[in-house]
């Protein structure tokens, strides 16, 4: 039999019960639709106390939206998006930057998921060029694809590098969270404070059932996003319950104490497979994601009973994801689960 | 103080007890996102025990998103969208569909917000003109935007018209429950039946939180629609909350229940409302919409208890929305304040 | 036989000696491409000594590129662009200005083929509602489809409203030169000293071989536009011949001579026309176009000789153009086909 | 003084005595525009009788043009281009592809410009996975960026892995005629015969003063390609004189003749350079381009009398291209000076 709860994806986990609580609190008579209700503003309130009074704040569905979004609302069709090669953006989201926004994504190496100064410095150039695309937004994932964590210098660094050059930097937080959490920050140290223009931040993948916000930081890029996120396809009709549950997550720690649970069962999982000879952890583990290389043998076996996603087949890595509902006996029954088909792999 | 439910939207509106139900009993375990689960499964079977079992149907986050979404799996940049001039694709969607679609919506005129095969005719020319774009679907609203039900013949008559020039009919059907249940019809019966290829099924204004499908009537349409849907930022990571909406609505005739209450509701308003000397109701009420011409300076007047929209400023007429949880003391209280105001309002 | 000139299209003309010499001179030797050549450095300079020292001007290869890049520097893709319903951009460009702009194109009523502040006044409304479409631009057609030409004061007040609206003024002027010539103005007045913010200026229809120019009043507009040009498809990398057709066509007055004789044979041809007596004209001839009624079997009998587009099938009206390769002698002898044809013709 | 003629680009030579005489013959009396003229018509049927009869042809004005409405009429924007990581569209079109088609281009390595069935087999993945964007078309450079051709077993063999997936391969032709010149082939053995199913055929750089030709050789693929192309702003009115300029390259080998000298040229300046003790060629010169590593101090030096690119500035590579009208005097006074310059060059 399956276990109930698995290591493939933090979208995988259930709605978190205070979030669950707050949809239902919020499941009380007629309010106006599209935003103009007393949930969202509070919803919005709660994101200013946390970002600032000044920021703007934008309810989306899912974290695709977020980033297409956000990208829009920062650059035009020949302009162009400096990622790294295994940014969400780029490899996920079946082309729909490049097709909402007409730009074009420059795929840069990104070794452990992060840009750097030297390899955006890189990519910058042919500016002024009519021929060229012309570099305005570098994306950045925090935490990463590959479950690390920028440093803070490494995030400022990008941000001084933008700012010099009249671009932006965007964040990809679905993860933001994970990040803040581990680095001991707030929500605003981790994102504003390094000189983020424009974060996507995550709540699905934190315990929401399936809200994202466009948090600008500057609220002058956000003037036109409310027909940027209609033409989207993004504006909820029924916005309460979107608001309802980012309020939920922005109360009392809810982001949290979630993101705290998830990044300390990655490390849990990481401590266990460690334990494991033919096992090698390929990345930092900083949040909630564990990115191992084991036999290839073992993989096919595991994923009998458990489902997760191979990262690279060439390097025979898996990728196995914490979430705020991961138990410690998930972790443990899961890493001795490993073992044991692993130890049992012919070498 | 304003009174718990208004006439404003059937959107404005809480999620029906059985929808919160079915949502809460989803939320237990792991499951595999983005679709690949067993709540998707159910709802879907329950789609294909509806409409028929080669139907394929894509759950999305809004009613712009299904139809702009349908559209585009219709037609490519250079067809051309025949639809009512005061229809939502074409007012409301802040230009979704021009944007993801690069195609041209046509408005024809359509009283009651009924097109007709002679509209849709007169529209039909430049065909094979490389200077025109060329009509590719028919898209109405059913019921519609002015809260009537086109009849049986009408909507085979475009469905004829449609396919007999390769074109398709698109039904936009936000409120197609409320049509179904109006004409005693299943919901097969009131769409596929009838001719529509493609339709956009409403949940959110019947009581949903937030779901609408995509439901193809001809399978070979959908092909590559899965694509379409992700990079037009509608997949849902946690689709089981979405699927688990849907189910529900199938389940148990609550589509039906939910809008038969409706409907009844805004027929017990026209009554009411044709008891008061200066009002006029100005479209037939077949669905749940009553739309009424009142003295001008009673709007602002009702507006100040009650919001809703004015539909026409220049010809002074008002929509009301009844929707699943309006009680008969509600209507019955508000058309009561209605006439005091009318009344009391100077000629 | 068919002769060797008809009165289907200003664009159905040759290529005048002078645009041919100067495409004959700019052939010698090599120039670096895509517009850093001498012969574009002259062309530029020409047009600022007609419009101007400070308007930008780029050169594009037709007129529908024109247009549509000129909507494109002015709007985003959530606004809207206000024009008559049987303007070029909206009726014979295959949907080119919504499929590379994203924008809705609003038709307006516009007999005789010019907008008023009233109808546009009419159109605008929805300010700041993100359902709606934001107006961003009026583009008028100068001379218009219709071959009338705005007064003064009509662009004026367009103008005017445009501005104090934070909306602009693009004019499509496909055929400016005739308007310009019909009114004894110089193509600034008609244009920049009117209040227009962008021009499609025309080249095409009055003698050259394929070249336009996009001209910006307010050089900030222009800023990114090297880009947009570039980015659609519009960058010639021999820009030398298109520069070189432009230059002729702004000296010695090529574009006045060319488009008065236009003119002249448009009027000349009314004349004739209107000593038919079925014959009706049913536009006042401004520029170089003359719109007729005339018996319905007497079209396709005409058109076994002459080529001419039918503007109007149900009222029966055809469209004449002169060029400026029209003589007097083709002119007589069309209307005097003409009226051979009409009288044969049964009532 | 600068010389009249340079080595920056096949684009900055003139037109072709020939095809100006073509243009001169087709500048007399009217004919209808938009394609449906004499001129076009014989255009045609000579592409034709050089590629077989059922193909289909269609003339616009650039060659970023061709290129991306060739990918359009091949790939929806959920489907990706594979091409390589130097060639034009990826890097010299700013982003035109991208937005006119939505589609993701991914670059692939491809040393001396070429791609392999290897690298393209690499990129062929996450088929049918709704996250990623579908391969859909091989995108090739022949001769390439680099100055290389394809081998014809090199094309078939992409060919053959393209058709195995139901994939497409273009072909960007815009220097077609040197590649086939420099095997001895005609234009449809280079092409067509080799598997490819869309050909970008470049006429501007080979003596043409802006015309390039959309050729598809399979029908099917071309349905709807008339309305895309008025679409993508590329339908010239009057069209005869992009016919008259292609017909005349398809007339008594004009193209061969035209593409023989270059690339005889190339060899020529090859062999000069190679005689330069510091000056190395880095790809092989198999058409009409040589592109060498000379020391940085000299580029800039060389670069005060001739004007020419820079390919590579970290390594110091230039790119010389030779066009229909260098002549051996050309070369030989230029490799002079260049050697003049590198000697002087302090190492």
């Amino acid at each position: 039999m399956r276990p109930s709860r698995s290591f493939a994806s933090d979208n995988n986990a259930v709605v978190h019960p205070e979030v669950v609580e707050a949809i239902t609190r919020a499941n009380e008579g007629h309010v106006v639709g599209y935003g103009d209700d007393p949930y969202t503003e509070s919803a919005v309130r709660k994101f200013r106390e946390h970002f600032g009074e000044d920021v703007e704040v934008f309810f989306v569905f899912n974290g695709t939206a977020a980033n297409v979004l956000s990208l829009q609302a920062l650059a035009r069709a020949y302009q162009a998006v400096l990622c790294p090669e295994l940014s969400h953006i780029y490899t996920d989201e079946c082309g729909a930057p490049e097709k909402a926004t007409g730009c074009k994504l420059i795929p840069l190496p990104a070794p452990q998921g992060k840009l750097t100064v030297e390899t955006v410095a890189h990519a910058y150039h042919g500016i002024g060029d009519q021929h060229h695309v012309q570099p305005r937004v570098i994306s950045i994932t925090q935490s990463t694809e590959m479950g690390t964590v920028y440093k803070t210098e490494e995030v400022e660094a990008l941000a001084r590098f933008a700012q010099e050059r009249g671009m932006f930097l965007h964040m990809d937080g679905a993860r933001i969270s994970n990040a803040a959490a581990a680095q001991g920050m707030t929500l605003r140290q981790a994102t504003r404070d390094l000189g983020v223009d424009v974060l996507s931040f995550g709540g699905t993948k934190n315990g929401l059932m399936g809200a994202e916000a466009v948090v600008f930081f500057r609220a002058e890029l956000a003037r036109d996003f409310l027909f940027m996120r209609k033409q989207g396809m993004q504006l909820a009709s029924k916005m309460r319950y979107l608001a309802a549950q980012m309020d939920a997550l922005l109360t009392n720690e809810l982001w949290k104490r979630n993101a705290s649970h998830a990044n300390a069962m990655a490390r849990l999982l990481e401590r266990e497979i460690r334990r494991i000879e033919r096992a090698r952890i390929v990345y930092p583990v900083d949040a909630n994601g564990v990115f191992a290389q084991i036999p290839r043998d073992a993989i096919r076996k595991i994923q009998e009973r458990y489902f997760f996603y191979v990262w690279s087949e060439e390097e025979s890595v898996v990728r196995w994801m914490c979430s705020f509902d991961t138990t410690e006996e998930d972790v443990r029954r899961f890493a001795e689960f490993v073992r044991g088909i692993v130890e049992q792999t012919p070498r």
